[in-house]
């Protein structure tokens, strides 16, 4: 099971990799060696723990890899590409520094913004995957998780885009904060989840108040945890909706993202008359990264 | 340098103490033990390391507390009494369970409010001790911190009151999140403060877009550690006054907090055209427990 070359999407916390065929993916393989976990001279045994069963002596393998371990704390700093421009350029990778001899390792530049001044780096990767599966598509793309981005795509190029930290305040607040004391670990609460967002879009201003409400509801009223947990996940996604309104107002919207989330923020868009497709995130960073390669290695 | 009756104010991260006699002040100590670090029985002998060399033995020193130490994971539950009533009462207080016969000591009761659900422990003395320095006071009192309190007051009952996270939100964002890597420990830029503050205020439901600004602008125009510390700070105070205007808007405000911090208020507030009074927090929380000894040991 000798791969053609090996994908790779290498985030803060993850690292994932695919051996790639000419029918397209072989085998894979998942570590929790993230960016975030490594220093500099960790990254290539880290991957070659992964790929070495794919790798041929006296061959080389390319590598294509996007996200975080093109960061300034990464394997080494992929530039970034100002938008407006194609999401991804071929021409445009950064060849990481390897000491074995059977692979090359290219990774993807990010995409910057200058003004508002805002950053991506493997969302660009998931948007061209998302192109390449949708050829023609021009509207919004959504993409919820840690840092959630909106991007406006137009005639194959990421016009604008904006992050939100939703996914990681999230995290934070349900785990870190005072608010962790009434916040079930898991599941999802429909009606509490659709109440967040509405409470958040109709005074989205009011946000910082609503917080510590669901600390106090738990102690006089009895809310939840599980109910906690939704609302808290609703009024978040509300008040990133409420300031994304720009991006999704009359547009086609497509959502690139993990299921359970995808379909939340399909849930809070369609109670605002939206209705957005959901495109599998790794169905689009697979694509993204085999059209890297196909231009790379024609 | 025995007490007459000793105060205390234990919060959930720290304890203090102070021995009072007739004139006031005779002696204070203080730990780490604050009731997040200590389990039911542990109460007690975390007491007693501070406040022992104060005891005279064959004799009752009265003790009395304040804060999370009356919470339900404390060390005995102090019920909540509901405004509109007055900050404190020494006949809602609650004992607690001791083995050392050298002392007796009374937990002070919470606050909460119905609707909105809201709850306080600790700052209800510290409103008292402010009603008790500034006899008449009618208006607003802001409590900045972890869990920052507007409260209205008038003929010496709180009628209502609202929590914000501000202070949590402030140090999770600033050392557990992704601005971690661009945020000075300490510091104040005044300039960058007053522009967070600005852009809350004017534009108070894109906050949740203005928080990763603040790294991308680390990466692409070079802003300080400081300044993005000090603007994340103004851009969550920004966004606590944006929602608690119905509080200030048109009232005395005065600020009970370290001060630091209620300089950082007042600077915000004064942008909006709002003179706030600063009182000393330690001084509000000593004449509250002194409030509620002299009721209580009358």
């Amino acid at each position: 099971m000798k791969a053609d070359w090996i994908a790779v999407d290498w985030g803060t916390s993850n690292l994932r990799a695919w051996a790639m065929g000419t029918l397209g993916v072989i085998d894979h393989g998942e570590s929790h060696e993230g960016m975030g976990t490594l220093s500099r001279d960790g990254f290539e045994p880290a991957l070659l723990r992964l790929v070495s069963p794919w790798l041929e002596d006296g061959r080389v393998t390319p590598v294509i890899a996007c996200g975080m371990v093109g960061a300034r704390q990464g394997w080494i700093e992929a530039a970034y590409r100002a938008v407006p421009c194609t999401p991804v350029s071929a021409a445009q990778m950064t060849p990481a520094p390897t000491s074995d001899s059977r692979i090359h390792v290219h990774i993807a530049p990010g995409l910057s913004q200058d003004r508002p001044a805002d950053v991506m780096r493997g969302e660009e990767t998931q948007i061209a995957g998302a192109l390449a599966l949708n050829p023609g598509f021009d509207g919004v793309l959504c993409l919820p998780g840690t840092h959630a981005k909106w991007t406006q795509v137009s005639a194959g190029e990421v016009v604008s885009f904006e992050t939100f930290m939703t996914g990681e305040l999230f995290a934070l607040l349900s785990t870190q904060s005072v608010l962790r004391h009434g916040m079930a670990p898991d599941g999802f609460d429909g009606a509490a989840f659709d109440a967040g967002v509405d409470e958040a879009l109709s005074r989205p201003n009011d946000l910082a108040a609503r917080l510590f409400r669901l600390r106090a509801e738990g102690l006089l009223h009895g809310l939840t945890p599980l109910a906690a947990r939704s609302r808290l996940s609703g009024l978040l996604i509300g008040a990133e909706l409420a300031a994304a309104k720009p991006y999704w107002l009359g547009q086609p919207v497509a959502l690139v993202g993990a299921e359970g989330l995808s379909s939340a923020y399909a849930r809070a868009l369609a109670a605002q008359g939206v209705t957005a497709r959901i495109l599998p995130a790794t169905d689009c960073t697979l694509a993204g990264l085999t059209a890297l390669a196909r231009e790379l290695l024609a």
